[in-house]
């Protein structure tokens, strides 16, 4: 054995700074969330999805016209071809949405691999993908519930198209509302979570867009970043009945499990984004069996908050948010491709932030701990 | 603005220790690299790539049964549905074949995505992946080429497997040595390269494996990371006679443009694998217009060195590798493919290791440069 430890390893790199940004903050002692420093309360009662893009592209609120013309942007850029479409759907027949979406988004990339784009270029891609990436996971939904084809209709928002393509039916305006809301919730989040870090290291070996945010649905996907949101809805429709959250909940802590929707790497306090979720629920959330679910995660969260708040968990965004899409008619499996199709806004514009910041190659080392050189062994003797 | 400037940013996290790794070793002052202590110069002369699969796996050399044993398992694993093939050959009639592998190997996701495999699923789930891998490359190369789909004949080895779908005839078996050198050559060089670092990024969210390695196909095809092997054997076509390198690297040193095929960021010397591919094209390259681009090449490193090795830039593995895959019949976009499947089997080995080690989420943070809390603007005020 050889070992090799001049410098000490931080395990998941926690603390240690990647990039400078000026897209999003999270304050996590505060329970705070802006971009471009408006808070999410303010946006998500303030502005559509559209507004949102342009306010992470341009770094502050666009007007009108501006509105306007990135509508007409993304509208325009949302088209597939016939083979993209196929991509989506075969895997969407057959894989889970989120390695549908990854496959579909790296099946957009260009015939050619040699990117050396203007920045231009790298802001028109990025606000394609956006646009893409919401009407492939409507493909992908499609294809899953056997439905055949039915894509963007003319002047459709952004929003409006992914619940109507996820759901199958012309969609209510308080729950079109209600995407946009998901939507620009779960649009950044810092540079530092997993999928945005994975989006810079990719972006720093100069991929083309559609592979780098390809990447990032791979990593957003894993159960301890965005794969956890299917299971807090799988929990309360288990737990049946408010009444009986207490001693389910109870029992699950006693065992030591893991309660979905609990805890944050970041937040010390109860997660904004749940705060704005909640605000949406009980105003949207009037079906009875739509609202004894959430009734039931009212008390998930009272139960666990007793005994999780003083190991410094606290509700996180995925508590709330299946109650929501549940509510609006979203099938669980596409809880975490819709988060993907949100964050995509917040990936593109990093990518764009790692351009102009240098892009720098991602370049650092292991601590060898393995063997020393030795000599080969022939077969005969080994 | 607010700036929050607690700790230094390095760009590119050079020197930054991300793991302890015991798979491989770059030694670049030295210019060695080896896999479990073993040198490259050894291991191409004397083993076949399925021998390289079990020692990156099991940590030595194996005996003959245990190589009959994983060759067995390759066999059996690199079956693929008739979907995967259909979306792998839609995606490569018509993108680069790395956006066609990027998506072939993430629509081989599962249905469920609640990855909670023990260790030994991992294991098998990543050997499959390095047969599904160079399956997957030679469907895609057929396709590209409007070939039908001829797949995988029982005892094939994995090397003439890959070469013989690629290239649609059968090969010598020198071609096929050659093909295993140049499998095992690529299969890793540490832990920090920005596609091994990718696939340990997106492995701590606990993805599914198929959602890795798809992952980190995207961070490999950028042209600052494996991209760039097509622009050697591009430049040496262009240069058309070893008698015009000279003036024409001359020229383009003058011009201060890049030679690819030169400078890495790790070898201070000239790169340990330029010298096994080296020995491989001079006793391969016997066809007068194979060797005459070799000539070319010889050509160029010559010319080049003398200007770049004082500014540190020495000959990398891209240098040659293009005059051999050239020479054993590889059309030019496969040359970052079939790195990719070569380097597959590093990617899952490290996916391992990173669970095996705890598998700590990575969670960086960002230096906040961007605006400081601000009051929201209607729009009729913008």
């Amino acid at each position: 054995m050889t070992t090799d430890a001049t410098a000490t390893l931080i395990p998941g790199l926690e603390g240690i700074p990647i990039a400078e940004s000026s897209v999003s903050l999270v304050d996590g002692a505060g329970g705070r969330l802006t971009y471009r420093g408006y808070s999410i309360e303010d946006l998500t009662q303030g502005t559509t999805f559209e507004e949102v893009v342009a306010l992470l592209y341009d770094g502050d609120l666009p007007a009108a016209s501006r509105t306007e013309a990135v509508s007409a942007e993304m509208e325009s850029a949302r088209a597939l071809t016939e083979a993209q479409i196929e991509i989506a759907r075969l895997a969407g027949e057959r894989a889970h949405p989120m390695f549908a979406l990854q496959a579909a988004v790296a099946a957009l990339g260009p015939r050619q691999n040699d990117f050396e784009q203007s920045l231009g270029g790298i802001r028109e891609r990025g606000v394609a993908l956006v646009a893409k990436a919401g009407h492939l996971v409507g493909v992908i939904a499609q294809a899953a519930a056997g439905r055949p084809y039915d894509g963007p209709r003319p002047g459709e928002s952004h929003a409006s198209m992914v619940l109507r393509m996820i759901t199958g039916g012309e969609p209510a305006a308080e729950h079109v509302a209600a995407m946009d809301t998901l939507l620009i919730l779960q649009a950044d989040h810092s540079a530092g979570n997993a999928s945005t870090f994975t989006t810079r290291v990719v972006t720093s070996t100069r991929s083309e867009p559609e592979a780098v945010v390809s990447a990032a649905i791979g990593a957003l996907s894993g159960p301890a970043h965005g794969g956890a949101n299917e299971r807090s809805l799988r929990l309360f429709r288990e737990i049946g009945d408010p009444g009986r959250a207490e001693a389910f909940v109870g029992r699950m802590l006693d065992e030591r499990e893991r309660i979905p929707g609990f805890g944050h790497r970041i937040y010390q306090v109860k997660d904004p984004r749940s705060i704005v979720i909640q605000r949406l629920a009980e105003s949207l959330l009037v079906d009875p069996e739509h609202r004894k679910l959430y009734d039931i995660a009212l008390e998930v969260e009272r139960v666990a908050t007793e005994r999780l708040s003083e190991r410094g968990l606290w509700p996180n965004v995925d508590l709330f948010s299946g109650c929501v899409f549940n509510g609006i008619g979203v099938p669980v499996d596409f809880y975490t491709p819709l988060f993907a199709a949100s964050r995509t806004l917040g990936w593109v514009v990093h990518m764009q932030e790692q351009w102009d910041s240098g892009n720098r190659l991602f370049r650092p080392r292991q601590i060898y701990v393995g063997e020393a050189v030795r000599d080969f062994v022939p077969v005969s003797e080994r």
